[in-house]
């Protein structure tokens, strides 16, 4: 069975001929992830119509002891999603499984199939009046399967929580085959161990899930969106404390821009973009406070807010958007930054957490580390500061060759994880591990941590049939 | 080492002489529950004063192949914390280790160790204007370690989560003793398997956890309180779907209670209560709105529910606590049900939830097969409808005795939990396992959700050291 031609056969007696996917054309979207840093070769690639489809698979590809790598949407950014280059894995993509397959809104919930999009889901909630919260800039093509494997995060969870704190319950194939059906929507239920928990943000190595149960939300009446331009980090840390303290919960989303983001943006802009304010400040802060009562308001509050910011000199100057569609366009600016730094040339990315109190310090201690390492590094500074998660990205010295810029990434990762490490922060705050940041999550997690990890392993895939290598080192033998 | 006086003799050197407790008099406090119904007898009980003790006690008890209860508060309902009348187990009790050992305002955190109780937590939180949401009846003496390991509820989970959804980061001693540091106040934190989580709701069968860090919320600033009359349990459903339309996620607490539950209550009264409404109503909701913004008041939108409610004769009758002791009478009620129920006699509990839209059903279904099972019996119903979480108990028929009713216990408790598993719902909501619901819990949960937490408590804990037989029978040597 392990021999190509019959294992290929024996897929495709499982899901049918037209989803047994070899040749390079046809596999091309599935064997690379979209920065292209991780090309591979998938000896199939399989795409499954059920829950039973899939279990069928896993439990052939187990008995044989072929690898499997699941796959959503192929939206990560750490190499978890897609084969390596031995020509040995099939990749199980998700994406026939797109079934909404009940929304409850008296329940407040909502049971999804793993491969709708973040998008489709969005859309099933506010057709019922609910607000399904997970928003992030690959939501168009992630898929439930992916976020719930990676504990998406996104901007809103300040609000609203990550992947996890969303999901309600879990289906997910085991290595053995078997269908672990813990896809309740109960909010309470003590009956045991949370097994469902050992699935989310594993990256696919303990089980494939193919359904979701998530929490709705009351959808949002009003938002108030604003940009506030600002002196220095620690402005962000209070302008947060202060809005929290005025508005409570209702900040929804909170995010920090470095004027070298913000400059990227607008020397690569899309139609239209331009500073929402004059006067080339250092920091800006992009937030959203959303009210879910038709019968209040919070706009008076926030203003309030920010003239008392204002007066204070903690805020340089602010503008909250007329309508929907500023909002949008504020939006846009943030959401433009990755693409900008990418057409700006190449860049060493970062996703670190720290306690939100560090904020400032780290910024300024990676800063002064990195301008030391190499003089001239520019700091691309965005993220979450509501959740003490910055995208702490560097582009190259104006003039230095791509490729010595390059070369210099290892030096350039350890300095930024060692300062988020020594701050009790982490090394990746909502991408994962997969491939990309195995190195330093051995180096910077407990050596008893990543001994309890190994166990679980051994105890949930002891053949080591889901994503080998993927946030572990692949198992001795 | 198994005998008895070295054993104790070693324990007293790490925790002192005055710490290890085997007198009658002394351990009698730790060997039952409050509710006595699992008189057990320790070989010792053990107070060890930090996480270090902790460690020290459990290699040293794992070595001798002594097995350990840990116990915070002592206010569990499931027989999860006290020991077994063998006398071979020993008992740890974490109520020594009481410290605070951190609150970050600005990160919206709290480090506690496991022995603080919930309500010393709330003070914690409160002295540094934040709310620490849990809350529960046994608040003044259930203890941090206590909420973690049953992933306790209570009446904010509506708005707030479980304990497991209020948990960043868990200190927790292994059961070879090595202690696990993942005690981090992260918000967001993707590297690896969330080790945390399996300790959470795990009844002290695979860790003891020595510390806690928790999420803090904006401290309300209002809270509206209201207590509404109701002919039938669908209206209360209704209700909370009109009220969460009017005021979203400003709804805390949304109680259910049942006519009988508040005769027994007002039968067997504290000084001063009395029924908020007249004329006898079959159902009452009790709930709380509450308001972070110092800026905003929700009261009147509740008001005008209530309006709309009353004219469409959803509700029959309505009144908002026109002070904070006012509300705080109308809480009273709510939270003397069960001691009500006490002094009314023998009391037959369940600890449910089904799905929300499913209340109305679970309540006439089990009513009325109780009532062909046992006809006179008396349905005391009161719970939290926000969750799905109803607490339903049974007083005996007029005129029966005690014992005879006792001895109905098994027929009542199959007969519930199989309406609530028919319905999708949990056998136990809040409560847990422990000893009390095993038998429920085995027939009831799927046979390979079992399979998987057989092999979690295997890995964890290969020789049984940690509460052995709760939750799970004890593994076949």
């Amino acid at each position: 069975m392990a021999d190509s031609p019959s294992l290929l056969a024996a897929l495709a007696a499982i899901v049918g001929d037209a989803h047994v996917l070899t040749r390079p054309d046809d596999t091309a979207p599935y064997v690379a992830d979209w920065r292209g840093h991780y090309p591979g070769i998938a000896r199939a690639v399989v795409r499954p119509a059920d829950t039973g489809q899939v279990a069928r698979v896993v439990r052939l590809c187990a008995e044989a002891g072929v690898p499997l790598v699941p796959q959503g949407g192929n939206t990560g950014l750490v190499g978890g999603s897609t084969p390596d280059d031995s020509g040995r894995e099939v990749v199980v993509s998700l994406g026939r499984m797109t079934a909404v397959r009940r929304v409850d809104p008296l329940g407040n919930s909502m049971t999804l199939e793993a491969g709708c999009t973040v998008l489709a889901a969005q859309a099933a909630a506010r057709e019922c009046g609910k607000l399904f919260p997970l928003s992030l800039a690959s939501e168009g093509s992630a898929t439930i399967g992916g976020v719930v494997s990676t504990n998406a995060g996104g901007e809103q969870v300040l609000r609203y929580g990550n992947t996890r704190e969303l999901t309600l319950g879990l289906e997910v194939v085991l290595a053995d085959g078997r269908v672990l059906d813990a896809l309740t929507t109960l909010r309470k239920d003590n009956t045991g161990y949370d097994l469902k928990q050992l699935f989310i943000g594993s990256e696919g190595t303990l089980g494939i899930v193919t359904a979701a149960a998530f929490k709705l939300f009351p959808q949002p009446r009003r938002t108030v969106t604003g940009w506030v331009a600002l002196t220095d980090p620690q402005a962000a840390v209070d302008l947060l404390a202060m809005l929290t303290d005025a508005v409570g919960e209702r900040v929804t989303a909170f995010e920090l821009l470095g004027r070298e983001a913000l400059d990227q943006v607008l020397a690569h802009p899309l139609e239209g973009m331009r500073d929402p304010l004059a006067g080339g400040y250092p920091w800006a802060v992009l937030f959203d406070v959303s009210e879910t009562s038709a019968r209040m308001d919070p706009a008076e509050a926030v203003e309030e807010v920010l003239g008392m910011a204002l007066e204070r000199g903690l805020a340089i100057d602010a503008a909250l958007a007329a309508s929907g569609r500023q909002a949008q366009e504020f939006w846009a600016l943030r959401e433009h930054v990755p693409e900008a730094q990418r057409l700006h040339g190449p860049s060493l990315k970062h996703d670190i957490s720290v306690p939100i109190a560090s904020i400032p310090a780290f910024i300024e201690t990676a800063g002064a580390a990195l301008a030391r390492a190499l003089p001239g590094i520019r700091i691309v500074c965005f993220g979450h500061v509501g959740d003490g998660n910055l995208h702490y990205n560097q582009s190259k010295p104006p003039g230095m060759d791509d490729k010595a810029f390059r070369a210099r990434a290892p030096e350039i990762h350890d300095i930024v994880h060692g300062i988020a490490a020594d701050m009790h922060g982490s090394i990746s705050a909502e991408h994962g591990i997969g491939r990309l940041k195995q190195d330093a999550f051995l180096r910077h997690k407990a050596p008893l941590a990543l001994d309890l990890m190994a166990s679980l392993k051994a105890a949930f895939d002891p053949r080591g049939v889901f994503n080998p290598g993927r946030i572990l080192p692949p198992s001795r033998p």
